[in-house]
């Protein structure tokens, strides 16, 4: 057992966990598979968490953290590739801790909790919030609101289907995702006049 | 205190508790309100329910028996027609069971637990299913698969915000789904190929 700082430390049961997430279904997971993973003692481990409930919420607000990060549009582009880039970046995150993603986001999933249900919340809003100000929008129609979030929805149920089929390759993914955000953007113009152009 | 078939004794309770929720938020009604509403004993109530959480799950699947019943497109018109009818009906239903759907189905919500999700689910599974008969539709793409589950994710996303803010007329609203699952095909359909008309 290496000496290591508080923060470190913690950082390291948070990755040994998205580590044995990607073998065992997360609700499974035991304390004692997190401190044989990272050689460390059970008294240890609840110095930092109280169970695996708090462990998941930590290591849901990592991925989150991490999809923030990647997502936030780089400027400079035309929004079209900024947003493209953005599903890319949000595809390789929920990619690399897919077992993870899915058990957080499964309807009904043991480790879906009102906490987690929170913190998916505040992604969602997020990625509305980046859509509306790239699109230079700032006061959405109620029809352009709920196209932002119908969109989002569309996005998160595809990446759920995607991982658990493998059915579409990931580009071909990527690029129907955003011809869709433009269909629908398109759609809704026409019935309310409100526009987002993503160009 | 009437004398009533086990049955219909039921039915009634179910009846008094989707009323309650008309002005009480659900995570709040109790037993006492219920048998006060429908004057019956504590005793009687739990003869046919063990508590609270299982007249809850007994009130959705009502809502959802009668939304299920009305949203069964009626034969004969066009595709289109009947896509109409059966998005109006299921607003009929939800604007009548307002809040009840509302607590249902809103994330981290008390009353929505493993079971009331997976009759959610279920009426989720019945729509598409539904599309893919009427729209003839027997072996769906994926991206058409994601189209249809997205299309009704925004459904559902649109009715809560709807039921909330209250900012579209509800004729508008109907006419903007039906529209954005047209947009929605259309782009899929310049995908992959796949085909479902609505006409």
């Amino acid at each position: 057992m290496r000496r290591m700082s508080p923060e470190r430390r913690r950082e390291q049961l948070i990755e040994v966990a998205l580590e044995i997430y990607g073998r065992v279904p997360p609700e499974q997971v035991t304390v004692d598979d997190v401190t044989g993973a990272a050689d460390v003692s059970r008294a240890l481990f609840y110095r930092y968490f109280r169970g695996m409930d708090e462990l998941h919420v930590a290591a849901l607000s990592t991925i989150v953290a991490e999809m923030v990060d990647r997502i936030s549009l780089p400027a400079g582009e035309s929004v079209a590739d900024q947003l493209r880039s953005a599903v890319e970046a949000f595809f390789g995150v929920v990619e690399r801790h897919a077992e993870a993603y899915v058990a957080l986001l499964r309807s009904g999933s043991v480790i879906s909790t009102d906490q987690t249900d929170a913190i998916v919340d505040g992604v969602r809003d997020h990625i509305v919030t980046l859509l509306r100000e790239r699109g230079g929008i700032t006061d959405p129609s109620p029809l352009m609101a709920m196209t932002l979030r119908g969109w989002v929805a569309l996005v998160e149920g595809a990446s759920l289907t995607w991982l658990q089929e493998q059915k579409v390759p990931r580009d071909e993914l990527v690029a129907w995702l955003c011809d869709q955000l433009a269909a629908m953007l398109a759609m809704t113009s026409h019935h309310d006049g409100s526009e987002l152009v993503l160009e």
